[in-house]
């Protein structure tokens, strides 16, 4: 589990990586979700974040515990978790993110499942929601390691809008992040 | 009104079928849209089935006791609604379903409309919901007769993996189902 | 401020328009938005309507009075917000929507995310929403004014009905408005 890099600067942004799964958190197998969404943002962000990295069991107040640790103590920017979206009785990532956000975003869930569907038929069972708590973004992503960067590709335009509205502050995406047009939306990040 | 059959195998999986309308309830007409889920069914389930109907009055009090009564008592593992789906006073069959449901699954309602909405403009109406209670999944379709295939084709490829994710058991797809790829998925049926 | 004429026929839909805006309320800038409801509501209308204009600050307490006064005191069969609908801390509307609309019309929403997403990217952060307060259509519309005839387009050919569904009278389209198919659904409005 990564921890605060003590003289970390107060301008590089923390970003929250939650892998809820109860075979990972007890080492039944290795993590390739969280490691997915860390590649993913190492190609996209081209300013400085760094990690806060949870890995637990589909545990809902434990879940809801992680996220409020991350958004108002770490003062993470942008959260996101990696399983626990399908309908079994053991998922609880929606509904632990839904009591903890202020207000939904309800164009995530629909963008992303709507590009996962183009693949993946299944896709239409996910409950994935995305919100907000504060000045902090929380997204929810299937389990499934090939999911993350299909789900991610398909908000990440919005990404750095949205923080930037909740908090004057944003990262710089990548030439290669999936942002369409002009990079000029990075022009306000301070990070 | 189908009855359960006494001496039904105990793998043989309920449906419910219900129509929700005040008219077919009062003998107005008759209920095309529940012969039109019934004959669907037929069609694309493979393995043995028993149907259990119902066909009621838009009143919200037992339309939620209905699908109560089917999913907790009767054990349906699968609940199709049709009817009351839309924004008129009368309409409140969403809204039972999901007073009953313990989870919402929104990629059910979302990928319905989309599809409806290639061809029947006022789709965007239907406040149609799918949602899961225990080990049911309860899936509301609206109640023109010529949308239960449209409606049904659009999320068929989740329902047997839902069920599976519910409660391990689900049931075996016809050829002639809409689900792409191998038909593995059925291979984990126990019916 | 537009006001009710004294002897207005009875039978004149009355249509609110409602402008959320921090810096239109205060005159730093002019409404460009209300100003574009109000020139495609000109174009599609081909019925009498008068309209109800209200231009507020982003204040939700604000923002529901003013729906429940043209709903339920002024009887605007249709009312449409603009502003507000984004993910930051002043942006109120479509919490102030929620709370006093008896029932949410997903299909809105999704429409019009799903169409503005073709040109706008940040259009995933709209959490707009319609819903119905007893026979008034309340739609949320985002702030830009080049995004009101895109979202209207997204959501007209189903407005018609939705009037007609929650009280029996409706307008008439015009011939430009954007509803496929044949005018029929007009042939219904008393007005």
């Amino acid at each position: 589990m990564s921890e605060i890099v003590e003289h970390e600067p107060a301008d590089v942004m923390r970003i929250g990586i939650v892998t809820v799964s109860d075979r990972a958190a007890a080492g039944t197998y290795d993590d390739l979700s969280g490691a997915a969404i860390r590649d993913v943002l190492s190609r996209w962000i081209a300013s400085p974040w760094t990690e806060m990295y949870r890995c637990i069991p589909d545990d809902r107040p434990l879940v809801e515990a992680t996220l409020l640790e991350l958004a108002d103590w770490h003062r993470c920017r942008l959260i996101i978790t990696t399983g626990g979206t399908g309908p079994a009785i053991r998922d609880v990532t929606p509904d632990a993110t839904m009591a903890v956000c202020e207000r939904l975003l309800p164009g995530f869930g629909e963008a992303m499942r709507t590009e996962s569907l183009r693949t993946v038929p299944t896709a239409i069972l996910s409950r994935q929601v995305a919100g907000t708590r504060g000045t902090s973004l929380i997204v929810n992503l299937p389990g499934k390691p090939a999911s993350i960067e299909v789900c991610l590709s398909a908000i990440w335009a919005g990404v750095a809008p949205a923080l930037r509205l909740l908090g004057g502050t944003t990262f710089a995406n990548s030439d290669s992040a999936p942002v369409r047009g002009p990079r000029a939306e990075t022009g306000t990040a301070r990070v």
